[in-house]
């Protein structure tokens, strides 16, 4: 509901595009917890750009700690980490200030920050603020593995093409087999994907597309009823995300759409005299509380709005309509970036939940 | 992300099904307002049961202020109304503890609340805890209403079926036009909707569905980045209410298939010299901000898990596997019921918006 | 910071003097405990008026649960109790929207509130209102002692007489032996203190008092730097009892008059092995966080605002400078009363901590 | 109650004596203010060490902004700044972990973090942490300026010695006399207070003292009863400041030694027709709203713990008594550095209400 996210940590992002850095504030970390830094790095590198579908931006996106971990170790004190922006072309942006881009940000941070806000780069709604979302989210996800929990990600759709599951619902078995550099359950799909993208871009178009999130090993009974519900908080903290328009848990929008006998997941003892369910439409929530089974939820995003087609705008010096064309550096398709940041948002939401 | 919703206002909602009371204890509402309580107490009787496609259990639901409000004026302290529980057969629910029904939360509450949760009629996680949120929500959409902003919702599907709307986002004239005791487009569906509710009813099974919601007058700028975001804000209300398992803002999930080039929504000036788009698929929030286009989202609600057919269970007690057939009173479809409880989640959340 | 209190149990306190119930809605108190219904309602007969030093309006301030109680132990769903109003003659009250009580919060609740605020009683600045904060305190308290956590209070003095403490800083063997019913070191301090007060009465007038409040056994850890502190959290709560001006931890003011070397405590192993200090100037918190030593701090309660005496005030409708005199039933000196409201204040913060 | 304070805006401030920087992070500061940096830096001066009773390291203190400025103004996003550390010499607090300094945190520091602290120069602990405080203060300073809030404070007392105030409670012509420098009333008393300090150094000793702080211009109705109270939310900012043990508002612990006539402040309107009190012993807060007085309280700060003198401690390592001898620099006095700390959580606290 506020700039920071989280009830028993408190997840504060800052910084602009173009700026001397982004970074994170983050509080209640685990005191002792010895971060894996080259891990970190590399789970950053997924979101970083230079990679397949994305702009030829180059970041290094290296961490640097400010306060609270020392020697890789977190001190339990605020934790502060940066990543200093380098590679920053100002001059790309000099009239978004007056031409509103459409889909981004730019007209209503106008109306809110009344011009003040910095519009290099889209400043402070640029999915480069996504990074610091990773930092923290990457040890959060460390620090969950060591309890046994792993969170896994992957691209289930972009525009209409789809990565068929082999399963109705997500096993770890199968999510762990994944590449996570392009995170598909069948590899001829990432070229099929990286084909429609390519192809967008060369149209001067963009893709949007769904991603696929799963975490295994939450034990029931964590999360409650009403504002409580474990929903909500991983909705928060995944509308963080830049382009995010939509989620379902379960079955969602399909489970909508069927008949209660079909929905409902009956239970069951498995071997080891643990709770099951048969199925898992519930998406490893029941009343807003965790049931033991994984948990898992789909994510849409809408597509890149930075195309270079022409497009409908106006212009808020001169009060008059006006097209536009949009030069500079664009990922045609968000989506595999995204990735890690969906992973993120779903650690820093389990992290903040086992706290209770 | 806890109990209690909200940053500028605060709402904790109270009460078991089957307990003495339910209600809603909420700060920061504005002092000097005069509720309308007949109107209030019509906007609860939407979701009170008795009607088309609902239980039999009759409650009246008469609010009852307990605080912060005086000859019907809010008083600016804590504001507290409850409704008491009447009609309430506790003999109805007697083995819930130990053979948890599928769908519901028994199993989940049961190891949360290590046995101590009261288990009557679903207890807080009942449905009927959102009838405090319809006083809060209902309170707050009068206020709302005032300034100038008004709230409607419509049943978008029941199951496979779906009711077109007339236009490709809504507009406030057709809205207008609903009537919210069956909320479709076109009345015939009214109908359709019955039958197949109906049907399931009797075949022992249920159906779930989707409302969309929209909010008109919100004037561009509020909200934010990240956390801050709008859709952030309102999925955390709304999956505050039982059976939502998805939400989607503007084009959401369609959008995500789309091109850029189709999903960007242009700017322009209308004849007024406002900011508007051509089209909306943003839902009127670009980065988490208001554009001043109606705000509108789509709420996937799971089939009700109570259904009469036998299902596959377990005997928590004898740790065993077991079938179970649940009696009483129970709707087959709470869509038609859940209208009301979107707006006031809906409403809640932009009042709380407002306040920034 | 808000009407809200607490970080992981979460109380709101509601009610108005003379409105239809006074009451207080909480989350996160421990599911499966069961309150001693009775120790709790002579707990709050402490504050309840009637007794010694204390006006003749009697209410029997019985508590009635409206949720998250079911036969006495708590559900773990959010928890409202409350105390209906009986004993209410609100025509004492008609005239304090106009000619506002010097030292009362008529003036800045009418400018706050704009007029729309129920004075009757003073409404929800009543003292009424500690009531309630005693019932979440109350329960706060015993499930404390469960856990090894004792937290007493005395009046330390009232106007200018003071009761000599028999050690430098709080001991448990000591504050034991103190009769909550008068809580004084020296029972020859009682009657001294009851004739100052009556004497006061007699001549229209009021007196206030310092009381110290001790807790033992918090564990050595709970806590932290900065805002995170345990003297800013009790300091919250306990400026949220009405008349409250002042607080002070360990040797406090007196402490800003020593010399490092006089108000530093040692460290030293006791017999046990457990780390203690030879004196307790820090009142049980170094750097915010707890020693492992008692936790004690004093707090500055004002004289009754409400005299007979004649007072020097205004007519807001007249705009002109008028004389008062206020009639009706009022506490020469709340410091006896106020006693089981420290101790709430105390039992509610530290029961959060220890949530940490 | 948490690591980030305030409602409305959120500070979160991180930083190790002897990390890499020590910062603040900043959520809801106004949109298009332009800070004066250079006025910024000059408040910072005044808490920094090297003046008059500090110690000799030497530290510039520049505020680098790495998010939310630019150009000096406030763009609306989140603001981060930071200082970098420069001048640590680590070599000095090598034993921290084993035996721990009375009157420090570092015993309770080792039980909360279980030894993974950083220890050196007081880690998280050390005073030097109210620097990026003084950052954010000294902002809100600022723009409260702007809309005709004033924040002054003085040094009361230093040990025993008092410096007589010219008028019973604060006045803005008196208080804007002060020398921020050295903020006495009577310039005789600097020298005297410099001459105890420095007597206690030569004694290998340290005194502690008292610093009142008034806010002036914050008009009637801010704030709020019970947990809203503005004595409560200052008062979490101010024991936010390490050192401090006490806190008063008004006549604080002395009005607790008068008569209800004595103490409380009788209204009148002043000839612009503005309703002020005769007196102010309600330090400018009735009920927890402000009265449109001046807002007035006293802070205690206990003696610096670091002395020369040898001190009774602990060995951890060898569970063993222990004597303690503690080398390097240190303040003997942290009240003068200590006053721009007392106007920043003010400035905040009262920034924060007015967002209301």
């Amino acid at each position: 509901m506020s700039a920071v996210f989280g009830e028993h940590i408190k997840i504060s992002i800052f910084g602009e595009s173009h700026g001397p850095a982004i970074g994170v504030t983050a509080e209640g970390f685990d005191a002792g917890f010895k971060i894996n830094v080259e891990a970190l790095q590399e789970f950053l590198s997924l979101r970083a750009p230079g990679g397949r579908m994305s702009t030829k931006r180059k970041e290094p996106d290296i961490v640097k700690f400010l306060s609270g971990v020392k020697d890789d170790v977190i001190c339990g004190s605020t934790l502060t980490a940066i990543i200093e922006n380098t590679d920053t072309r100002s001059g790309d942006y000099s009239n978004l200030y007056d031409i509103p881009r459409p889909g981004h940000a730019d007209y209503t941070a106008q109306i809110k920050y009344k011009g003040s806000q910095d519009v290099r780069g889209g400043g402070h709604f640029s999915g480069r603020l996504t990074a610091p979302l990773c930092i923290a989210g990457g040890i959060a996800k460390q620090i969950l593995a060591k309890k046994g929990i792993e969170i896994y990600a992957r691209i289930k759709s972009i525009g209409t093409l789809t990565d068929e599951a082999p399963t109705a619902y997500p096993k770890l078995s199968e999510m762990k087999k994944i590449d996570l550099r392009f995170p598909v359950y069948n590899q001829d799909k990432a070229e099929a994907f990286e084909n429609i993208v390519e192809e967008a871009r060369m149209n001067g178009d963009s893709l949007g597309g769904v991603i696929e999130c799963a975490v295994f090993g939450v034990p029931a009974g964590f999360g409650g009823p009403l504002f409580e519900g474990i929903e909500g908080r991983i909705s928060q903290a995944v509308f963080g995300i830049p382009a995010v328009k939509g989620i379902e848990f379960g079955s969602g929008f399909d489970g909508s759409k069927m008949y209660g006998s079909e929905n409902n997941d009956g239970f069951y003892f498995d071997d080891e005299g643990n709770v099951k369910t048969y199925t898992n439409n519930h998406g490893g929530i029941l009343g807003g509380v965790s049931s033991g089974m994984p948990i898992y939820f789909s994510v849409a995003f809408k597509p890149t709005p930075s195309i270079a087609k022409k497009q409908k705008s106006i212009s808020l010096k001169n009060k008059e309509n006006t097209d536009l064309e949009i030069k500079g550096r664009h990922d045609p398709c968000v989506v595999l970036r995204a990735v890690p940041c969906v992973i993120s948002a779903a650690a820093l939401t389990i992290y903040d939940l086992l706290k209770e």
